[in-house]
């Protein structure tokens, strides 16, 4: 095979691959691969994909599919980097050296903290490795995870629905409803497409929510996010989001990093954080905030009641700057999405 | 002549007339009057406007270019209701009456307090009145002085700048700039077509404004806004605004509806209150707001400094309601401009 046709071989066989990994489930700890044996002409000897946690990876499925020997100077084509790892399955790396196989193809580099390492291990046991094929395809497909994978925690959105001064409730403490219906439909369709969804004590003991996905009848959407509370104080015994289809994880909330770090390893991807205002200003102060969405109501309300509270800046200067992404009218309001600037890394384009 | 081509003449003298008005002052106590004398067959016979206070009204203008006598029979088709009132000049409604006016036409009845009833007046000394003529042309032309005088107040549009959760400075008092330079310009043109602009004696004494409105190149615009300054406490004699091109006005705002009527009678139609925080707030409160400019930039500071105090919203169901008219995007800020929603008598469309 010239280079070129090599080259052409190698990117069918992934962009195969990446259909195969379509198949794995979209949410849990680990991610959706997909793999191709080829031959050493480049005829498809073998497929396979992850089903999910607790069974065969992709490049295991595939080679399981070979007769022994099979595999012998073959070509794996794979969409993330085999992994490194000995978890509740062998590690990958292994299992291709083993079987004989004399070069790896694959698209993503494994952020894993213990999983990473494999393209040594092939390398060093004379594999031939070729990364980065497809690899801006693989990187969007993949994009939860490896956000995850490599921060260590959910992508995280903060929510909150405030009147134009900033205000979530009365001086009494009445709130509901700020907003319209249109942003509370907004708001439940962007739910759905967590994988869970916080509140802090202070919300379940006020106002006792679901924490579930509906539509404008109330019935539930096909995809529920985890519920997430997080504090130390106990969740009454009747509490609805103890009803809700998924178990309810509880966070002590101390160290939001460590609480996030464990929604990871539980294969939470995305957190969607609906307050109170309490939860959402520790989310901002701890700098752990990927997306805001701000539900503006055509209000004033004034008094003590802010969606923010202090987030410790002293000066104007230290102020937390964001930039608005998106701003959509949804019936009387206003929904602005915003993110927070890293000026010194930051080369998204500003809207 | 027929009904019909009376109608026609009356509707061509009305447009001259307004064409005469509008050579008048477009600011002052008084508002901008044309007025067109016809004799009985539809010949001009003489045209008159006002010059601003202490000179003629456009009646008794367009009269004195008459020979005694000339005007008997006469119609003077004016475009406000001819005033009753002996103020700096004598009451038209008596000069028109005098010089043996037959028809009197006019667009739009006076609301002043004291200067209204003259079409009752002419009418009992037995003239024709014909009131309505072309009434919704001159309606706009002279919608802030007719808000103004029927509201016995000028029209007050409040605007601030804050962070997206509401804040306007840092804890420290900081604040300079929350905005950027595309919202500070908007803010300058916005302050030019304002007869006035206030500040509370706190924001004076923190930031010593100019409250002139000024070019990017900090040049004055044509237009100044007289500067108005709200409170108890003296002015420094330094004080920026004290080297205004106007001369300060200076009120103690315990009442606000009372210093508003005040600055009406000053000829004051238009008033820019640019807060801080206390004014603005008990003008939000007194619900003396007509219109809100809420300018909001990408950024979240926490803490006390709120754009809006306690406007006495016990319960949410008080909350101030308002509807959202535009939404511009200046730079990376977004101006947010709102009106007050009155339910029961608001018919405007919501945008
Ligand atoms: N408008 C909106 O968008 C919106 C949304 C949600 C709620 N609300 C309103 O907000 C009110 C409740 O406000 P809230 O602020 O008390 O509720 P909250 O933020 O839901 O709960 C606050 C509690 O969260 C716990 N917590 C966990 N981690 C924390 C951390 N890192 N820092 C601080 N606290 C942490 C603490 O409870 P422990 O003592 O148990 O540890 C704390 O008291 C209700 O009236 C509700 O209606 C409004
Ligand atoms: N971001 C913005 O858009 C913006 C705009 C302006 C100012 N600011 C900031 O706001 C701060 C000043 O805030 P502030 O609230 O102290 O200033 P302020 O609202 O300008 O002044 C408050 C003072 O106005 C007087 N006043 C007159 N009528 C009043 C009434 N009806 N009710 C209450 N007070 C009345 C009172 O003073 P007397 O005791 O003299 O009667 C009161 O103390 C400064 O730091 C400034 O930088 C921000």
């Amino acid at each position: 095979m010239t280079t070129a046709t090599r080259a052409a071989t190698d990117a069918a066989a992934m962009r195969r691959a990446l259909g195969l990994a379509e198949r794995g489930p979209a949410k849990g700890v680990n991610p959706r691969v997909g793999c191709v044996i080829l031959s050493p002409d480049g005829d498809v000897l073998a497929e396979g994909w992850h089903r999910g946690a607790g069974t065969a990876h992709a490049e295991v499925d595939a080679l399981a599919k070979l007769e022994p020997g099979a595999a012998r100077g073959a070509t794996a084509v794979v969409t993330l980097e085999p992994c490194n790892h000995t978890g509740r399955t062998g590690p990958c790396a292994a299992a291709l050296v083993d079987a004989g196989i004399a070069r790896v193809v694959y698209a993503v580099d494994d952020p894993g903290r213990h999983s990473a390492g494999g393209a040594r291990t092939l390398r060093d046991a004379g594999v031939e490795v070729e990364p980065g094929v497809l690899a801006d395809e693989v990187e969007a497909f993949l994009e939860d995870w490896l956000f995850a994978a490599r921060e260590r925690r959910p992508r995280v959105t903060v929510k909150w629905a405030s009147s134009l001064d900033g205000r979530v409730a009365a001086a009494d403490g009445t709130s509901r409803w700020i907003t319209g219906e249109h942003a509370r439909a907004d708001v439940h369709r962007r739910r759905a497409t967590a994988d869970a969804i916080a509140v802090g004590t202070g919300t379940v003991l006020a106002d006792d929510p679901a924490l579930t996905a509906r539509d404008a009848d109330g019935a539930l959407l096909d995809d529920q996010p985890v519920p997430v509370v997080f504090g130390r104080r106990p969740l009454p015994p009747d509490a609805a989001v103890l009803r809700h289809p998924h178990e309810a994880v509880t966070l002590p909330g101390a160290d939001l990093a460590a609480d996030l770090e464990e929604l990871q390893r539980r294969g939470i991807r995305s957190l969607f954080v609906e307050g109170g205002p309490t939860l959402a200003t520790a989310f901002l102060a701890a700098g752990i905030v990927d997306d805001l969405l701000v539900y503006l109501a055509p209000a004033l309300v004034g008094g003590p009641r802010t969606a923010v509270g202090d987030l410790g800046v002293a000066t104007i200067a230290d102020t937390l700057r964001l930039h608005f992404t998106e701003v959509v009218r949804l019936g009387d309001d206003l929904l602005v999405v915003a993110r927070p600037s890293h000026p010194e890394t930051d080369t998204r384009e500003r809207v």
